[in-house]
């Protein structure tokens, strides 16, 4: 069976999308979690011979890292699955879009770290985050206007793909520091929020007691993830 | 006829990744060439409707950035022209590593931009360099020793894939900056800088007259990059 190493629920953006994406389209997987931040991380993580981080994918002698890496050997995997869309053009964008977030959208990233335990009250989160937030949702228009709402299906291309699963953690962190969208889009915020497999996810981070200082931000707590 | 839109020669390192990869697996293309630093580089870029970056892919109606996404279109577009290595495994460990460039490598990025005129003194760029020419060198150390070297020929995975287009302008920084790697990976540097897409591109750099302060290290020169 596959192996999918991932870190903690509440805080591991980088886990959460692999694993949503095994989870949507299912694909069954083991889960070994190592804790972020305590002594028995870099240990674990070395054991696995990729790299200082996860998630980290095993399959017999394959060891995938990086998580669009891992995306992409599903796809050659489990071709029946629809790991990126069908059409070659839809999945050029769904690409395009993934690697985009691969590697960008630091400001972000940094300022708004995945916590899914809590929502923040709203406030100006400065011109990194406002300038990042304006080109997400840019590309989630694109997609969701010249793809997915022809497919049918309320994700970015209509059926649940790798291009959601990059993306499954900027929603949430949306969501998290209460960063508006358009109408247009709080379909798609509330399929992904309400989608079985993250709500299982969501549930299981509630569930854990370790803390990253790092990860929760000095700011007034409006409540609960959910 | 596909266009590739990219930015100077002497500076654009990932301009440099498709382009090379187009040329070494003889897929036909033209150029927009879009310098960098220059009032016309903003709305020229705009003009594509892509991100604000190059290097942009365009073939008709189909409009693909982020230079890893153009090589997975690409490999989706010319199935014969063995982008990724034919083999799941080496597959994957070719995705691995090129999803570790795309995201990856920062420190050595930083300080050392790639720049293709010069030739710099060696000499101590602190850790966060040394750090990531160690792992860069495990990578590639890993893909000749599992892959390359049984595939034959002197590339990553025997061939030139999409993995060694990724690499092409870590080549030419340890090159540029005297970053000595181990004897074994020797003719893997040459095979790259002797390559001849890659000495038609750095020859073309050559050429080129404009001058970007910033890709310009204030460092002792010991001569043109070749
Ligand atoms: N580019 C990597 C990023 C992975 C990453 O940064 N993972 C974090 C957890 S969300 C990690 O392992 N951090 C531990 C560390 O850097 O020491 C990917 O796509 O998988
Ligand atoms: N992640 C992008 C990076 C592209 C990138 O940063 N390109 C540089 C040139 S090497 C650029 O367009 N810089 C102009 C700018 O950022 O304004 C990719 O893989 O294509």
């Amino acid at each position: 069976m596959l192996k999918l190493v991932i870190a903690n629920k509440a805080y591991s953006s980088w886990s959460l999308r692999p694993w949503i994406l095994m989870r949507a389209l299912d694909i069954p997987f083991a889960e070994d979690l190592i804790p972020l931040d305590t002594p028995e991380f870099r240990p674990r993580v070395s054991a696995y011979k990729a790299g200082s981080t996860v998630p980290i994918l095993v399959d017999g002698d394959v060891t995938v890292w990086e998580s669009l890496a891992i995306m992409d050997y599903l796809a050659d995997r489990f071709p029946e699955k629809q790991v990126w869309p069908a059409d070659i053009k839809a999945r050029a964008f769904a690409r395009t879009i993934s690697a985009e977030m691969h590697a960008g959208f630091r400001g972000l990233r940094a300022a708004c770290p995945m916590n899914l335990r809590k929502r923040y009250e709203a406030r100006d989160r400065g011109e990194l985050v406002s300038r990042d937030a304006t080109r997400v949702t840019e590309l989630w228009r694109r997609a969701r206007e010249g793809y997915g709402a022809q497919a049918g299906g309320p994700f970015l291309f209509g059926a649940f793909t790798a291009a959601d699963a990059m993306y499954a953690p900027v929603v949430t962190r949306f969501h998290s520091y209460g960063i508006e969208v358009d109408a247009s889009l709080r379909p798609y915020m509330d399929a992904m929020l309400n989608h079985p497999a993250f709500v299982e996810w969501q549930e299981a981070a509630m569930r854990e007691t370790w803390i990253v200082a790092h990860d929760e931000a000095d700011e007034p707590v409006i409540g609960p993830f959910r």
